[in-house]
């Protein structure tokens, strides 16, 4: 039996908890310790803390507050970890917990959080998909069905104080360019629903007004929202701080390169099953400055891709410079265009970008004026014949089931 | 015995050639033509016609003349190819020619080309790389062998007029935004050294200065240099003009996701045995901007990566908004510094990375403000073990051997 | 939450759950009844229902009362399956039971049983491994370390009466010929130990006298013991009785093609969640006589293979004609020969050969006189470098550890 | 410009080419001598010497000599090796050649040479496969086109005398248990159209009449016929003469695990590129008895695979004992059972089950008295969907094609 060192009750708030937090501080308590060599479970919530239900109406994804997110399990600590070890973290496995058995999947609204094709899909839209052991389906997106590629979105371990004050420095002068932005460029410390795990009082107020948001990626790994750090991938984190403090959650069922919906991923609460170790002094044995991993040997084999090809000419024929987000997108879009000819809905296409095992390539960086980027489609996933023929596309769904849209308010 | 119907003399001047040409434009008279459902065989030079040599010296890099490139077989005309079809190629082979048994990557210089890395490999630098069968080795790179995924970095049909227009408009457009910069934003089109296959006198002049450069991917294709377009792929071409004008040429053996260096992948002369089909309306029927593929079922199979995170800071410390460009730098970045620590030179790495299959994924675009982009180190293709272990690396290479390097004159 | 039809309490006999069976009976009643579409789990015991233990001794092995044997939970009724209908069963997930995350090895006593190398294995052996999420080691075999590719090692639907009938007689034939031969060629109907599920009285002894045993895979599947029937795989399995009536157990952890240890693969206690659906009339519709199935898109990526070869002579010299089996043995005692050089014991080379997922090729069967079996030996299950190359092996272990043996008495 | 240091022209007799032999024998001088490190090229013939012609009479594959077969190039000798040394063979690649883009694959005759299911295809057929670059296509069986997985049949050094004796003496016992029968146990040696290389006179005619047949895979390899041997691989062959002669020939296009149909694959003349190293004194080193080899980097990734299951139990009802080539067997017709659903004749299904990549697994060897084999049909090389549904079968096919048959005389 192996023990579960962090548990979460998805039927209490997620700030009842003192082993969760919702920001990175270095002074944020260890939540339990640990061994080098042991290994060990953890709970989490999904990244939003239960805000979402299982229904047919994306209101609350519309009026998700975020704020909140995103919730993580942690820190733990590893008794002889200090600064410039790498900490090595295997996933042994992850699961679902019983009493979730789904997940979601949502586009947020341009006026709250927004995504990668934001202007295409300005308003709040939610999918529910169900999970049958390995595999999710989703009402809201007949025709596709696939083996999750079960992953944390999140994980990393704490900055030291000179890390987060660079954190903040950098990010604050990127808001300071255009600081009323919708969406925002970049989101800075908050006291707003801050959790800071198990720090009361003054303390807890001093390190939430400057404990650095978790949505982006940085240094230490983080949100990174990489598909691949799957259940039995082994990851080399940094350590900033003794005892590393490990911290995870933003569990996803399956997502796409990119997780371009941004709520994004088939969204999860679960647990983990990790081990860890050290490597004493790794950082600069390695010269590591971000995580390192090897991918997982279990992962779906879907490899009948599609792959359709993006150009750094944005929607309005605009020549950008080598842009791989503008390629990218236009990649996605190119693919939301030739499933909609099969009988998808745009709204559909797009919910299967962000949450299937799609590759996002950045196939050419180099060619003046254009980037070139390619998005992998795994025909292997869908439950009819989508490939190209000399018969032209056959129409297999009528579009009377779309992802429910909640509208701006 | 299938068929030549392109061929070339690696011992002359391409220019002497009136199935090559280096520019897009409607007007250059197809070179030949076939049926659908023909099978045939096209040679192409290597893309810049023969300017670098397999030697120790990189002053051949350094003094490329780039208004040559790239030299393409073609255009093929198929009967029946109307505006609004898809053009079906099947690449049924590509291989070397017996004399020209090796390829060249090359950095070039920031003052004629640059790559992706200029800002840290300023100068040129050449390795030279044989081909062993269906292998290549450097004496440039030692510790590295790998299998070729062969494939043509360029290909695509020719652009009808007002499509050559477009193009023409809209990178004028950007480059007129900083027109002396260095390197250039783009290439607009340029008389010198041009070459509009079986065009002559007035006609080749005038639409020599309109000709599209071949640089830049665009919406039919073209310089997509995406190393998945390997032999035995199935290609979905949009046609844009009667007869569809298909051309194709600067193969590389072995490339990259991104190919880096920019000269890019191993570049060699060499021989594709190609397969044409049409799907009559297809781009309306499938929706289709740019074109699609489905990847060969022959790939090589080097799947024990070890995966580099990169974030959308860059290398001064600079917070940027959701860049996938800096994330992936930063990416290959940390690949080079990790590989320095096994023996290897920053050169090496460098070439390594745009030599071998590695790959490059956008992993998440939405998580602001950072990107986060992933490098795929197959670690297959190194002679010993560069895995990670908490012994901490070996020095395999003593850097007595380096990428040969012209300095600027 | 799934519902688990069937329940095993691990500290109990499994005698006292009439949801188990150990023999194929039409008589045996449903242990309970789903719709086609349901998914639902199902608990069961390790094949032996217990009878080996997680110590240091191989008594347990020698003495293994092999007419128990294989405790089946069952038989699931499906609401209107029909002879001639195939039952499609969904594999969504295999797992471990809480309170047994262990397996066992055993190579049996040639008096007892014996193995597919019995005559160079006569005594019985034993090793534990030890689940660690998706991944096993064993304390008896170190150096390896796998992911699991779980699953049912024996699997099926009751045989009508004709059915039954055409099994014992050709079984008795066999049987006949030599019946003293140790190890036997068969074995017949015995109720010793027969468990007949909710089966009681005379009906029970009348039924178990005639019961064919579990041992032999037969046309409905059974105890096939193929490695790639695992979780995410879709099996059709032939329907002969009203209901269909669906069997299962004999889980493993992983295993080898062949399962050539006998006791054999890593075999554990579990559960199972599947789903069943008919297509009517597919055995006619197919052609079926024996079980088809799709494997998983989930396995482990094991495949940087060492492959050895063994041809139809036999250890004493001995010509046979086109005998896949003596060649199979050849090439297994090749590997084991092989990896002894390395270090192993042969009975932990044994031991891996019956454990990991090796797989075992019939690569030639028409060169007479000699048949060609080859035996693929996954590389990347080894804590070591198991390369030949010029230097010759090193040997990473010194025989301290060997797998526990326990002697004929 | 790679050596090609033997050459065939497939217009001549092989028997005029002193680099050709058709028999094993100590005595057969070598053809040619390399260093170690040394890569270069060998051309072949097809395994019959041209025997077979490219056209829909099935006569000549009825007809066929087969005391001429198998008709290598070689010996090749390479300066260093002695016996107990492993030859290291890299197949850099392997080709067609432009005078014979095409190759065949034969039913023999049970009066004449058999084959695996000769019983059920008593009579020679033969059909006729196209080369599409890495692909291959035939008109004798539509539906279907795969890529190849080029690899030699037939490859191995040199017996030496004892060896050669031992050969003899056990194919001998063997024959004379049954000497009269048809098909034959084995071949014997046989001077009746024996080549022996540069042998000459009384000198060749020794030798012939001692000369092993290279029919069966022994000890050295062989005629293995191994699909897996395919271009890319490394091979690991035992040296038994002081320059350790290798030969190779029987190339094949594309063929399934256990070359089912006798002729078997799709036979072809044509080229290898190779490179030889040597492990001094490797077989103890590593205790090889049989070659060992590293399967290719590149292989064609055809992994959606439709699996048949075969029992002990042969076509009469009759049980056997663990015996897995009746096991296979069944597995093979049950495979070509289902392909009849789909409107493939049953030669049609036989003779893609020779020449497609189906793999054949040895899944299960211990559960008395059945063995299970498996055989792995790919689904990707069929041009329709041949997965089974609710819906069943659809017939694709009419059988107004066949695979021509000629009758015995």
């Amino acid at each position: 039996m192996t023990d579960t060192l962090i548990k979460v009750d998805l039927s209490q708030s997620p700030h009842t908890n003192e082993q969760i937090h919702n920001r990175w501080h270095p002074d944020i308590p260890m939540a339990c310790w640990v061994e080098p060599g042991d290994d060990f479970k953890v709970e989490t919530y999904d990244w939003t803390g239960g805000q979402i239900k299982n229904d047919d109406d994306a209101a609350d994804v519309r009026d998700v507050e975020l704020e909140q997110v995103h919730y993580l399990s942690g820190p733990i600590g590893v008794k002889g970890a200090e600064p410039g070890d790498l900490l090595v973290v295997d996933i042994l496995d992850i699961g679902t917990k019983e009493d979730m058995l789904w997940g979601f999947n949502g586009f947020f609204s341009k006026q709250n959080g927004g995504g990668f094709l934001t202007e295409h899909f300005p308003e709040a839209q939610k999918s529910i998909w169900d999970f049958e052991g390995m595999f999710t389906r989703s009402r809201h997106v007949p025709g596709v069905r696939y083996a999750g590629l079960i992953h944390p979105g999140l994980i990393g371990c704490l900055p030291d104080r000179p890390m987060l004050d660079m954190w903040n420095s950098r990010e604050k002068a990127l808001k300071d360019t255009d600081p009323n932005r919708v969406p925002a460029l970049c989101e800075l410390p908050n006291t707003k629903s801050a959790h800071m795990g198990k720090l009361k009082g003054e303390e807890r107020d001093k390190a939430a007004a400057e404990g650095a948001r978790t949505v982006p990626p940085r240094e230490h790994g983080g949100n990174c929202d990489i598909k691949d750090l799957s259940r039995g991938s082994k990851i080399y984190f940094p350590v900033y701080v003794d005892g590393a403090g490990l911290s995870m959650g933003d569990l996803h069922f399956s997502q796409g390169d990119g997780e371009i919906t941004f709520c994004g991923a088939i969204e999860m609460a679960g647990w983990l099953h990790i081990k860890v170790n050290l490597i004493k002094g790794g950082m600069a044995k390695y010269g590591i400055k971000n995580p390192i991993f090897k991918p997982s040997p279990i992962v779906p084999k879907y490899d009948d891709y599609l792959i359709f090809e993006g150009i750094s000419v944005d929607e309005s024929g605009k020549q950008h410079y080598l842009d791989v987000n503008v390629a990218y997108r236009q990649a996605c879009l190119n693919a939301i265009e030739y499933m909609t000819k099969f009988g998808f809905t745009r709204a559909q296409a797009y919910a299967i970008l962000g949450t299937a095992p799609v590759q996002g390539h950045i196939s050419g960086v180099v060619d003046i004026p254009n980037s070139c980027a390619t998005l992998w489609l795994p025909l292997d996933i869908f439950e009819f014949d989508m490939s190209p023929g000399s018969d032209g596309p056959k129409k297999f769904l009528d579009s009377s089931i779309d992802v429910p849209l909640a509208p701006d308010l």
